[in-house]
């Protein structure tokens, strides 16, 4: 079965030819910008498209899946206020593509993509029940249960970036105060960084922090801490602790003891997911210690777009 | 249909006659004791059934429905080490009864039959997707999906107590710091309210609480609440208000936005409502703020044995 998988991201569209998503016949990609109007996304997601059907075995196309940010109406395919364009309003992508492209399209959340794509082809294969988190600027998930992606009751369902961890923790963008993202998503995780980095005279970012803070990256603590930087090594590590809280509470409310992490920090390694680990089994119910399972994700960032190829499955 | 629920609590078994749950023909009830062994519980509950397939409707009893506190094996049901009773390992309570009485038998969680009893015959009715939250010594939950019980992977799910609502809170009885339940179980939420009640001088309670404070329970709190002590008012606004968070975790992370109190310190009114839902509707995503909705439950103590009637249908 051919399909065709596109991921719109926050910076560019990647497509891809796929045979069911397992493998990748040819891929493309378009940049997104902020400043774009809806048309012009949407000319550039065609332009993915049309490059792709050109293809020798894009003959066989049976659909189109693609991955969104933001909240989806599943049943009448349409991408409601765009969280990084509200202006655009209601988008009714199901029925502009179908209508262009004569082909039946499925749309869905990015992250529930995501976590699709390593149900399928990646870290969760062979799993029927986990939670596939991207770590990014938020902290998305897919929850999969029954090897299916669970939408909830209007498909709104896995904001685990927004499970409260410190009832007087920092605000979050969301008007909350101490959900996890606000400790780890990537902005204010390195918000959280700058101050520790600038106590350490040692560390290896210090420098930086001091002449260049809003230019430090999570990937600059992951290579210190690879270094044998302390403090890097201890901000990774207190993040994947608080994601660790996060875990514990959905572990015990879903039983589903199975996480797979991905997306940009997930590279940060060894100390991010050492603290995962451990605060996780430390604070979860006993019944599931022993089958609490931390994965890295498998499929980097082809997970969102394969798992959009597979949604016709 | 006539069928038989059961309800184990920590004090009693009750049992009713019912029909299809939605009607009671016959009740009765037994003591259950700490000290009592595996086998005088399992005779209190013989005599419970033997007592109720007497009455004249009992002919036709198609099977027995039993909610029991804890962990269940819901294939084999069986129970695994009861939480107040852990020397009994595992208990196949389904094949006992089966055995003995020659009728089908349907096991759960008692959470989850007082949030099926709900979703019956309660506050629950006409809502396929709620989360049925019963406060107490813990704070239980059954979460209620298109209608059904959702048990998660296996048969552990709506552990609702054991989310963490502060990193770095009280010590829970499960090991954790700051779960939800550390604040809002019966016996630690006196145990923050006695503090208060001694500095306020004007409280109702003071003076109970200097003389006797082990004495005082939720409802206590309530009488004072309702005769305008401002800091029996403020115990319950401020126990609601945790339970919020955890409430507004939970509604981001499933999708769910309809929450069923019940349980003993659910009496406890407007205060403790009060607390929830504003704590709730302040702290979840903005998506999810209309259609947020706290109800109490309506089936009060009967809601574990209607809950358990029905697991036959």
């Amino acid at each position: 079965m051919i399909t065709i998988g596109i991921d719109i991201g926050g910076s560019s569209i990647k497509a891809a030819l796929t045979d069911a998503g397992r493998r990748i016949v040819a891929r493309t990609r378009r940049p997104t910008m902020a400043e774009f109007e809806r048309d012009q996304t949407i000319a550039q997601i065609d332009e993915c498209i049309g490059e792709l059907l050109s293809h020798g075995e894009a003959r066989e196309v049976e659909g189109i899946g693609v991955g969104v940010p933001g909240a989806i109406d599943l049943d009448r395919g349409v991408v409601d206020y765009p969280p990084n364009r509200p202006a655009w309003g209601e988008v009714p992508l199901a029925a502009m593509l179908v209508e262009r492209w004569k082909l039946p399209v499925r749309i869905d959340n990015d992250a529930n993509c995501a976590a699709l794509g390593e149900a399928h082809f990646g870290a969760g294969r062979q799993r029927e029940h986990f939670v596939g988190l991207t770590l990014g600027t938020g902290v998305g998930a897919g929850i999969i249960m029954d090897g299916r992606i669970y939408h909830g009751q209007r498909g709104f369902a896995g904001e685990f970036g927004h499970i409260t961890i410190h009832t007087e923790g920092p605000l979050c963008n969301c008007g909350n105060h101490g959900c996890v993202e606000a400790y780890v998503g990537i902005h204010y995780m390195m918000r959280l960084a700058v101050p520790l980095l600038l106590a350490d005279k040692d560390s290896l970012l210090h420098q930086r922090a001091r002449e260049n803070p809003e230019g430090l990256v999570p990937k600059d603590l992951s290579e210190a801490a690879s270094l044998g930087d302390d403090t890097a090594r201890s901000i990774l590590h207190s993040t994947g602790e608080r994601l660790g809280v996060a875990i514990a509470s959905a572990a015990n409310l879903l039983d589903i003891t199975t996480f797979i992490i991905g997306g940009g920090i997930a590279a940060a390694g060894d100390p991010l997911f050492k603290g995962i680990t451990e605060s996780a089994a430390a604070r979860v119910l006993k019944v599931h210690r022993d089958s609490l399972t931390i994965l890295p994700a498998e499929l980097g960032n082809d997970a969102g777009m394969l798992g959009a190829a597979s949604l016709m499955l």
